[in-house]
């Protein structure tokens, strides 16, 4: 092998690096992007946060903890940015993030149970910027949500929560009730929760690719209705078959890491699991070579 | 894709589990070689700790760490346990971490300067029951370490520390320093220094395997004389083809994360760096799959 090769992608990544504060995710996109020259390459997932990861965290330690980990957009939880926040609150939130390199991609998860909280979120949504909310509209507030859809040009992502939901407790409980509606509605696919409710996520991603706009990854100690959470490639979930699949459609949205043990502590979790994904998606690398 | 084929290696993953603490390098080896029946797996690849990484941790909470990371092989530095120590403490100390589900795979890096020394380091490795000595003997010492190697059946792996070391700065000079002596002298391969003396390490997996005994795995800003140690798998080293190499050659030592950044708070890096490395080793998954 020749040197060239041991450094594949390095000077896009030094250029990278050079930007200042960039995420991995980013940087990789990039090398992926001019060395497949426009074909398919897990190198272009992006990797995220989801807010409830940080539900025990102060938020200037949860910015600190995205700094250190390297990922740089955020699904951002309401304990960060209540619903009733003024602009001028949320133009504050918002740039302190900014400032620290992080884009604020996605609002969520919101929940829904009334058309004023349908109001609340769109508003709330645009005031954030945001081209999408991850949310838990009513099943009944379907209509009336997919009329704000339209209005505002913002997209929605209903979040499927497991078994024991009355409402979504699975993917395909989710596609089914947005199938019919504006294709601006459509999944985000928490895979440790589909899982739970028996549910495979690679197969998910191949029958509704295209309405998932967000995804929470998480590992699970085993498939059962209440496993451990655990950090990203130490459980039972096939996070290798899942970038795969997310390659093989052009997934354009985040795969953002929903870290629920150690919640007062997670920074080590979180690393790790970013460390898994970042890997996984490198071992791609291993495709073809010589 | 069926449900069979999503959970795929499941059940060795929880049985591991329920076997109290267990490193996941285990958990997947397992998975891998039931899979596999016989065939050269990365899932083989067993993943340690290079001592150096806790220069400024101590002892207790350097076993805390590992137990988080879920990493249960170290080669053990002299700060954890003094070249000098009694027989006593060295089983004292070792007990601590085999109770913590910890091994102590290797000693070293020991640096070797007289004939005493290596007299020393021989009889710490006896005490501490292990065969591998990762150390830096002089070059006019290595007939006598040859000596030693031979009475005591305790492997050397000679460690290359970069092109400002005057003894061994890069692999190859260990080698040719080797190759000639008995086949229980070797290399400890670090991809780090190998990479600032200019030597590929994937190429030095294909030419000296049979004599790499241990690996200290780390990543690198650049390629340059004094780059930034970084976080694996945010570097411009090529971790999937050694990982690859590796496993082409059926390496059988560990592949032992070195961490020298932000060392008096090493663990998120731990974390992220043993995360990327086993997602790299799964994703190895991606090969021939459907």
């Amino acid at each position: 092998m020749e040197r060239r090769t041991f450094l594949r992608g390095a000077g896009m990544v030094a250029a990278a690096a050079g930007f200042g504060f960039k995420g991995v995710a980013g940087a990789a996109a990039g090398a992926g992007s001019a060395a497949g020259g426009g074909h398919a390459s897990a190198s272009s997932l992006k990797l995220g946060i989801a807010g409830y990861t940080f539900a025990k965290i102060p938020l200037d330690q949860g910015i600190a903890m995205m700094r250190r980990v390297g990922v740089n957009a955020l699904s951002i939880k309401d304990f960060y940015l209540p619903m009733n926040s003024t602009a001028e609150t949320i133009q504050l939130v918002k740039e302190k993030f900014s400032t620290n390199g992080i884009q604020i991609y996605a609002a969520g998860v919101i929940y829904m149970k009334t058309q004023a909280e349908v109001d609340r979120a769109f508003e709330y949504a645009k005031a954030l910027g945001v081209d999408l909310i991850v949310g838990v509209p009513n099943p009944e507030l379907l209509p009336y949500t997919e009329g704000k859809v339209k209005e505002y040009n913002i997209r929605v992502a209903i979040h499927n929560h497991g078994p024991e939901d009355k409402l979504y407790p699975s993917p395909v409980n989710v596609y089914d009730h947005i199938k019919g509606l504006d294709n601006r509605m459509g999944l985000c696919l928490d895979i440790g929760h589909a899982s739970r409710a028996g549910a495979d996520p690679v197969e998910i991603v191949g029958k509704y690719g295209n309405r998932i706009f967000d995804m929470h990854i998480k590992d699970l100690s085993e498939i059962a209705v209440k496993p451990k959470p655990i950090e990203l490639g130490r459980g039972v979930l096939d996070i290798p078959g899942l970038v795969k699949a997310l390659t093989k459609i052009n997934y354009t949205g985040y795969c953002s890491i929903e870290h629920e043990m150690d919640m007062s502590d997670p920074l080590p979790g979180i690393a790790e699991s970013a460390g898994y994904f970042r890997g996984v998606v490198k071992g791609e690398g291993w495709v073809g070579r010589g």
